[in-house]
């Protein structure tokens, strides 16, 4: 309970850096890629594999360096990826020292880690609606919370045993009830003109928080480890608390984007 | 000898595609993805791998429906990527039947097999330079042929030896000069006000085209195989014979998007 508190306590920092937005809200999405890679290579070599760090870093760092010095220009970010891919192949040139395995986990982190945490940044230099990037985080965490509290209390039936034996058809209603109700709440209060679409990413990011919840256990099963990390008391590492809100801030972003 | 004759056969109905262009250029490179994605997944099963087939396929057919709908925008193209990343992860969930490289490998396919060559489509729904497709194939085949003959004319200090034990440097000399003068013959006749993009494109093409051709080596040596395929007789599979074409071709996209 203790170490809840203190981990509880180290989300207020994450609400100022919110608040803040624009460049503040930008590092937090760097530092949020360079810890969740670390952590995301770090499981694959429990697995006997050695992704390229240093290729990952400094894909996480040109993509950021891309972001400051031209934002949101999706052609370059294009042009990322081409390279970050083509880099990693790269990295077997040293036919004899490297397994396919390293070249590939290390495209995966980029990709998976660096890439999606990215939205964030999108988010940040939207600029009309910077404003979304709370509704990433309420969507995300209101989903944990709710999932939490509603398959402690009226969870029986599980939701999928094999991957990730605690979690009911209770939760996963719950869960997403509870990120619809506070995702219109914020609507409502906040920006009243948007409170269908608060609604309804309420719904989807529910959805796409928990599919990330899942994907993470099933990276995580695989790799043999618990958790991706010990960074934050009683809640693992960067990936395990930012699991779904890398999976919800693209979702967000996209629908802002199309729909919004 | 023959088969070499015959190989050279079947580029001719490339030529013609290219030729008309259009549709019939993004057709091809659909082809390629399909066929390519194929061949590099199988190799895969030979390192006792089951990349998800299904997934890189829908993957690879919704990026061309997005691109005939839309053609050339990005914005659908990263939510493509996103959830093409995610779709492979999301094959984890069976996870009992299922290995973490088996939802790696099928996310790396769709980014280097079907994101790499979906540049061809690009350049062909470039509104004014997607005459730029041919400069592609020039630097490619020109970098090929002019190292095979110039390896093996001048041919002795090895290249690389432990990643692909024939080249030479004076190959990889020769490919390069023989796609600056190719690429510099076609600016020349063609499209004379861009000839000194064409000198250019065909050095970085040259320097491309044989990386692309060594990341192919090292993936087909970690996968214990000589080919990736019996498609074309005498030249392997799609992905033997397009290596360089797919790294070369978003080389020429960026370069043709930001500096001409």
């Amino acid at each position: 309970m203790k170490t809840r508190v203190l981990a509880g306590l180290c989300m207020v920092p994450l609400l100022v850096i919110v608040y803040l937005g624009g460049y503040w809200l930008i590092g937090a999405a760097f530092l949020i890629g360079l810890i969740g890679l670390k952590e995301f290579y770090e499981g694959f070599k429990n697995m006997g594999f050695k992704p390229a760090f240093i290729v990952g870093y400094l894909s996480l760092f040109v993509l950021y360096v891309i972001q400051l010095w031209a934002p949101n220009n999706f052609t370059l970010i294009l042009l990322w990826m081409f390279l970050s891919v083509m880099a990693s192949g790269l990295y077997l040139f040293k036919i004899e020292d490297r397994k396919l395995e390293d070249a590939v986990t290390t495209a995966i982190g980029i990709m998976y880690v660096v890439f999606f945490s990215f939205h964030i940044a999108l988010i940040a230099d939207s600029p009309d609606l910077s404003i979304m990037i709370w509704i990433v985080l309420i969507a995300s965490f209101a989903t944990d919370i709710f999932a939490y509290f509603s398959g402690y209390l009226f969870g029986n039936k599980k939701l999928c045993p094999n991957l990730s034996p605690k979690k009911t058809w209770a939760g996963a209603i719950g869960g997403t009830l509870g990120s619809i109700i506070c995702c219109g709440a914020f609507g409502y209060f906040v920006m009243p003109d948007m409170l269908v679409h608060c609604l309804v990413i309420g719904l989807v990011g529910a959805i796409f928080a928990q599919l990330g919840d899942l994907t993470a256990s099933a990276f995580k099963r695989k790799m043999g480890i618990k958790d991706y990390g010990k960074l934050i008391p009683g809640h693992g590492g960067i990936m395990d608390r930012f699991d779904s809100v890398i999976m919800v801030a693209p979702v967000v972003y996209y629908y802002m984007t199309f729909v919004m």
